[in-house]
């Protein structure tokens, strides 16, 4: 990847403030936290889909030495009166109550000095249920006469949800409605329609490091540790939950083993609180890696898009149908299903646009927030479709595209005119790099060889705030308090960048405190890509806080505000000793109007786009339906990148992740149970897996509000990646397939009906 | 105690934030500290007053099993290559190097996973020592042949001991001169002259919870938990020894278990840090109580003073010579020596003036701050001598102080005109109270009664600075950041009132966040009764800077000022959800001009005045000596108090504290070897010895530049203790003492020579 080396600590590929920490071992996680009298819990789950709870038999687990309690719903209605979480629902119970309604969802918990007594124990704890229909899919959930929740209760923090309110007999968790132009004209007056329908499998995050939460009483305060992606919203549940003021509970995170969207929100936190105050002792529980597949997912998806073009290839309607499969607890699914639903369209340039997206709930695991927060989805149904409409038209893909393509200037479905998203030179230079046009070989005989190209964007999460605290001391070395949590993305070492290049001091010299709500001021989440832009913008302004008020001290002390004095000497002119510092605040709230809840439409939809492209070289083995991707080309517009190397990493990582989500994973469930819930059986990408050869490319791009023209990455290179497989596939032997995962069986079965 | 309740949060006797916490057994020490991995230290230590190591034959107990480790300064030396410390002479090896100064110096440490093993392997370590001649004396040490530091190394930080620099064969740490009009001339004229000397003893501090360090090594980081009053102090201490930026070091405090200055600056810090980072291993040290005999006491002193008195009972000059014992490490002492001898002279009106003022190094374990700064000794000396001058002249000793009493808007020794010292009132009230004028009865047979009175004056530390954080959540609760350690004193509470009464909320809503330098701003340290006017002025301009931010958002959301709507709401309106906070900082640093080398003279020597009165009755026993205080009255000038009831602690606590060291506290030394290094011999005043009676009140008062108009009083009510007592002594029996403490035996050898 090739980026202009800046002279300032700003757009250098600088090592990671915490490489060494992580390479030798030191780097703090929860998993290694031990407390003083600390219990750990096993948590007992159920067995099936959906049930009435009979009976729960604790008596034999009880009697295990070494187990402290076993505790059920009724235990933690104790210390929590209704103990309902979730963001955007509070329809999540801590311990099922009454109900299960999916496959692993937590019954009880055994609490031991020892965790193996722990879950030795939970083994002899026997549930009956009264097992009831089930609804597994997104699309029968529409319409089943199996209702998974009884009464709707949108959490309040929404105000798009609070119709929902009391609503019942329903699984619909949100519906949302976008109406730009007028389609049914459109279509009526359509040279061509074309319509397709795809489909998305049920995977899950799979980060390194399982769910691990622990919480310690205090006098009247309760410490959350815990690896979560959102302290701040952890902090704010978990007061609701028990009725305290905020700043009696605090929440500390570590340096994560992977989030990828899956540990935000409440998931272990709720529990081990209400464990900590009922035994007046700390309480860990650390998730094993199976039951990672019981706690949260990806939706699985269906979405059904129909397009109106005219004969010389414009697109001139669209309509979009998108049932997104929420899983038993609506998590924020509802706001993946508004969120991304509004660009379900793609990034054209259509005057008549249809969206309807609905999260639906069934009895599955929940789904929720996985890095693209439902655009993967979108893209893969978008792209495959432009490439489906271009050959049936006989136009060249890149060609269709540049024709339809949605650029700055232009109003998106929403209404929001589109500005510092570079469409046009990521597709550009994705076929420059992929050479298209040029000449390339198909390949012979059993193997053949096809490429493909896929492009998406995506908005960024709005309206959301972030705040940042830089702490100057006297020998100019500093602090910088942020809320985001270093999940991997290299968050620590950006923000430190910023700060250093507003000071003038090298990165080495920031120091950043970890999340710890009672320290680092609020950050919505670490989500959506938006820390590098949200935070990174809060960290710019507390840094330039600090250096105006040095400039306040030099003026004070009767120095020229140009004066190359170092800080250590103006706090000795001041204090008249190496003493004293420099706090400065720094906080961000972009622009945002909600969208009006009839049209969808809205003039401000997002602070900032992310655009991405994938392009991919694929080599399908007719014989066995084996495909190889020997190529597999990221090209982004991020904005200009803070630290280059990081975002490299970050552009390699998305497409793999995706990569595994487009060829291989997939949850299998039959009668009701999970098959496959362990990695032997679950297969993420390895060594092998990864394609030959990987490239990624920055454009050369400004994101003009963002911090020294940066924004978000983290996604961004998982939006291509499946529809540029699937049509590389197309492109080698002639068939379209439209459900993932592109296995060697289902390129296999397509083959046999008729390829090329 | 009397004071008018407003109807804020200030000037409310609310209980203590901590008080629950301290009473449940849930406070946090750093006692109670338990890190994985971590070893406890025991310090082997001198037996010598003054000699050059020989040997240190540490084999013994390197074979104890379970003995981790045995360190002599060569092994401090491969982590620290420069070991000495000090805040103002780099004079303290953290081990002994070469020689010892005093008897219990630190020479080895034994290092184990279980203390008691450390404490049975220390007891096998020999030392041989080649012993050298030892000064013991104050005043003996200014001319004495026994040095006992070859060259001074002053630490840099003090501009005014740079000219110490290099000085060799003295035990002068600090000559401090004040030289005010004539006093040549003016003795030369004056009707009378009276010259006295005055000497106080060994004590040391006692808190309750003795010394207690733990470092935890990092990535390049290191982490100090301590029970210190100066968390930021430590860290660039720390920081400059190991040569790291300070932002390497984070020091944490708890709760302390009490601190009087004696846990000031460093004291096992240096030590726990070396041996963490030679065994990448947390370490730990915490002291028995009968180690701190041997770290840090109050400095014994020799006061010589002398007044020219006019026939109308003026006092026209004063010479004051005071010798400071600082014992073998300067400690602060030299800050003792200065900033509390500029006062020497007392609260009184005198035009002529000179003092000086002597820190000597001996061979006695180090002396530092302890409650009053030196103040008490003073003040023993200068009343005594007032009562002295009065029974002289024949004036009624009341009367002789308000001819002389030195009064707002007069210049003070130093030049600085006196502002906001009620000296007037406190004395009218202290005469009031113990109806002097009245008639008293003195007693008859073998008990004889007598009343006395002792005020005296302190400046506040200068130049020095506070910084405060303050974090307004979104539903209105709050955390307050600052480094003021809260050791008993109840500043936590105070500090929660002030910010309180500024947001209009209350005070149980504002968490205190404990001071950690990685999260709560600089603050000089906790000392000198700075923490109420320094850091509550610093914590006011947060909490306004806080409502000025509130106000501001009003404005952007269209509200007018003064709406009165809750915060959680507009968060609300500006974010659309319960999200966001507002951060607040505030920064105090009072202005400070320092005094003039040569003549001491300044305009502006303290930001405030400490003013305070003690009056006893007492009853003697003719026959044995014996003492009994049945009455103890203290007046103080204390501004307007933030919180009347914790105010009222903190004066009869530093009434018993000096009460102790007038009558019954003193380190007895026999041949060079501390006698009485146990509670049992070395007695603290228990139930049993408190007067009968306590009375405290705070005079009418306002400190214009302190938060809503108080200021400091931990120390205040120290100050007249000891010459009330004395005087009081005088008046039942007429014999007056001279020596600290006035014990029984003293009295009773005084009566043998002739009372009345």
């Amino acid at each position: 990847m090739s980026t202009t080396v800046k002279a300032g600590q700003v757009g250098r590929s600088l090592p990671r403030l915490e490489g060494r920490a992580k390479v030798t071992g030191r780097a703090d996680y929860i998993h290694n936290l031990r407390l003083p009298g600390m219990l750990h819990g096993k948590i007992f789950r159920s067995v099936v889909a959906h049930g009435c709870i009979r009976r729960i038999d604790v008596a034999a687990a009880r009697q295990v030495p070494g187990v402290h309690a076993v505790c059920v719903s009724d235990d933690i209605r104790r210390v929590i009166a209704n103990p309902y979480y979730g963001p955007a629902f509070h329809d999540q119970p801590i311990l099922a109550i009454d109900k299960v309604r999916h496959i692993g969802e937590p019954v009880a918990v055994v609490l031991a000095e020892d965790p193996h007594v722990a879950e030795e124990a939970a083994r002899l704890i026997v549930a009956e249920y009264d097992e009831l229909p089930t609804v597994t899919n997104e699309v029968e959930a529409m319409t089943s006469k199996v209702i998974v929740h009884d009464v709707l209760k949108p959490a309040g923090t929404f105000p798009d949800l609070k119709h929902l309110e009391g609503r019942k007999g329903t699984n619909l968790a949100l519906d949302f409605h976008l109406r730009r132009g007028d389609t049914k004209k459109a279509f009526a007056a359509a040279d061509h329609v074309f319509e397709h329908t795809f489909t998305t499998q049920p995977v899950m995050h799979t980060p390194l490091e399982p769910f691990v939460s622990a919480a310690e009483p205090g006098d009247g305060t309760l410490t959350i540790h815990t690896a979560s992606q959102s302290p701040s919203f952890v902090r704010i549940e978990i007061a609701r939950l028990l009725g305290w003021p905020e700043n009696r509970v605090r929440v500390k995170t570590a340096f994560l083993g992977g989030g990828f969207g899956a540990k935000l929100y409440i998931k272990l936190e709720a529990l081990v609180a209400a464990l900590a105050l009922l035994t007046r002792r700390p309480v860990k529980i650390a998730l094993a890696m199976d039951e990672q597949f019981f706690t949260i997912t990806k939706h699985p998806s269906t979405f059904r898009i129909k397009s109106a073009v005219s004969k010389d290839g414009r697109v001139t309607a669209r309509e979009c149908e998108v049932w997104w499969n929420g899983g038993a607890y609506a998590d924020i699914g509802p706001r993946v299903t508004q969120k991304s639903g509004f660009t379900a369209a793609g990034p054209y340039d259509i005057d008549n646009v249809a969206i309807d997206s609905y999260a639906l709930y069934t009895n599955r695991p929940p789904a929720g927030a996985l890095r693209g927060f439902g655009i993967p989805q979108l893209v893969w149904a978008y792209e495959s479709h432009t490439d489906m409409i271009a050959h049936a038209l006989g136009i060249d893909p890149v060609e269709f595209r540049r024709r339809n393509l949605l650029r700055d200037g232009r109003p998106q479905a929403t209404g929001t005119v589109m500005q510092d998203a570079a469409t046009g030179k990521v597709l550009d230079r994705l076929v420059e790099r992929m050479g298209l046009g040029r000449s390339f070989d198909h390949g012979q005989g059993t193997i053949k060889r096809g490429r493909g190209i896929g492009i998406g964007f995506k908005a960024s999460i709005a309206p959301t705030t972030s705040v940042a605290i830089l702490n100057l001391y006297a020998d100019s070395s500093c602090a910088l308090y942020c809320s985001t949590v270093d999940m991997g993305q290299g968050s620590d070492t950006v923000m430190a960048q910023i700060a250093a290049e507003v000071l003038d001091v090298p990165t080495e010299t920031v120091r950043v405190v970890h999340p710890d709500t009672d320290v680092t001021p609020y950050d919505m989440a670490t989500l959506g890509s938006r820390s590098t832009f949200h935070m990174g913008n809060a960290v710019k302004r507390a840094a330039e806080d600090v250096r105006a008020k040095i400039d306040a001290l030099k003026a004070e002390l009767g120095l020229p505000a140009g004066s190359n004095i170092p800080v250590a000497e103006l706090f000795r002119r001041k204090y008249g000793m190496q003493a004293g510092n420099i706090v400065g605040v720094g906080s961000f709230v972009p622009d945002y109007a909600s969208p009006d809840h009839d049209t969808g439409l809205t003039p401000n939809a997002t602070p900032f786009w992310m655009v991405g492209g994938t392009g991919a070289e694929v080599e399908v083995d007719t014989e066995t339906g084996h495909v190889r991707v020997t190529r597999l080309i990221n090209v982004a517009d991020l904005g200009t990148p803070i630290n280059p190397r990081i975002v490299e990493t970050q552009l390699s990582g998305g497409a793999i992740m995706q990569l595994g989500f487009t060829m291989q994973e997939r949850m299998e469930y039959a009668d009701g149970q999970l098959l496959n819930p362990t990695l032997a059986d679950y297969k993420i990408p390895g060594m092998r897996d990864l394609p030959t050869r990987i490239e990624n490319e920055a454009v050369a791009a400004t994101q003009t509000s963002g911090p020294f023209g940066a924004k978000g990455v983290g996604e961004t290179a998982t939006f291509g990646v499946s529809p540029a497989i699937a049509n590389a596939i197309d492109d080698a032997v002639g068939v379209r397939l439209t459900d993932l995962p592109l296995t060697p069986e289902a390129v296999y079965r397509a083959l046999a009906k008729g390829g090329r």
